[in-house]
């Protein structure tokens, strides 16, 4: 299933924050434009760490909207030691950020439904990939799974597919990133647009 | 309180292995021989990771036991963002290794006593200190609180006190390091003396 203009306008609207959501007014050829929130130019580093699969995307701030700049999925496989990844997790996000130059970073935050060990090895990851951001010198910030879903699809509980989908349009991909690089491409997307809205919580700075 | 002649002695025979609690033989002098496990001249990073206050200890593994080479907490204000935490966090262990260069790395496993949060928070401090480990090239290994206790005081459910007046003992230092520094040099003692213990799990590598 593909996105419609319909859905990708109301999408725009929602993240700019310039009509509650069902009430997006698109313009006469279908499009809201997106009204970068950050300076224009500045690059965002989108974040989405967990121990097998870190998704990263990068975008730069332009006038009209975002532009791609680069993604994904840092793989470990799941013979690895643990310690092997967090090396992995750690050198990979800092080879991004020295080819890219972002200045902020955006992470996704934790549902904490799942049991300690599993908390302790998202934290992990957390703390590897975190790490390379904060000693880059980039400013945190963190946005919680259920909004970031309802700023990009209109619904706290979408799947990954419909993220990705949105990700694609927004960011006239050919295809949808896999699912942890479109997160982390959200993140970013919805970060540059949160800037701008007022009389919302802004993103936890981390 | 000190730590007795013959406390000393029974610790070292207890984390030797060569005789169970309780039964320790010490020599004439009281004492009794610390046989290195590692390749004697090896050096250790013993590491307590936590978000305000990771602890941090080097021991360089010699025939007549470990020598002390360093020893340090990291602290981290509790006013600051996890970020700027987590980035010196990183940033004074990798410092610590390439002052030192230690090969291996030994951890403290984590107690899941405690809520999500403080769990979550936990893994990220543990990540960004593992990931500096792991990409300097250390092998890691991690050693639970209670074994370690039990291996350096004989008492699983010991304080802090008691642990940092043991290792101010062996490894003769002027006064008793601060509890977290104390646990990191207990870590990289008790590592060095479990490599050569036959019959009992090896320290888990992670």
């Amino acid at each position: 299933m593909g996105v419609s203009l319909k859905q990708f306008a109301e999408m725009q609207a929602r993240v700019s924050g310039r009509c509650p959501p069902g009430r997006a007014k698109a313009g006469n050829d279908g499009s809201v434009a997106m009204v970068a929130s950050t300076v224009s130019g500045a690059v965002l580093l989108g974040l989405d760490p967990s121990l097998r699969g870190t998704g990263f995307g990068v975008v730069r701030v332009a006038r009209q909207g975002c532009t791609w700049m680069a993604h994904g999925v840092v793989r470990c496989d799941r013979g690895w030691k643990r310690s092997r990844c967090l090396a992995k997790i750690h050198e990979e996000i800092s080879s991004a950020i020295r080819a890219h130059h972002p200045t902020v970073c955006v992470v996704e935050g934790l549902y904490f439904a799942q049991n300690h060990q599993t908390t302790l090895i998202m934290g992990e990851a957390r703390g590897a990939s975190l790490a390379a951001a904060a000693c880059a010198g980039l400013e945190i910030f963190e946005i919680a799974p259920r909004r970031l879903k309802q700023a990009i699809v209109g619904y706290g509980a979408a799947g990954k597919p419909a993220v990705a989908r949105m990700v694609q349009r927004m960011l006239a991909l050919a295809e949808p990133p896999e699912s942890d690089a479109a997160d982390a491409l959200a993140l970013a997307l919805v970060f540059a647009q949160e800037q701008r809205r007022h009389g919302l919580a802004p993103p936890k700075n981390l």
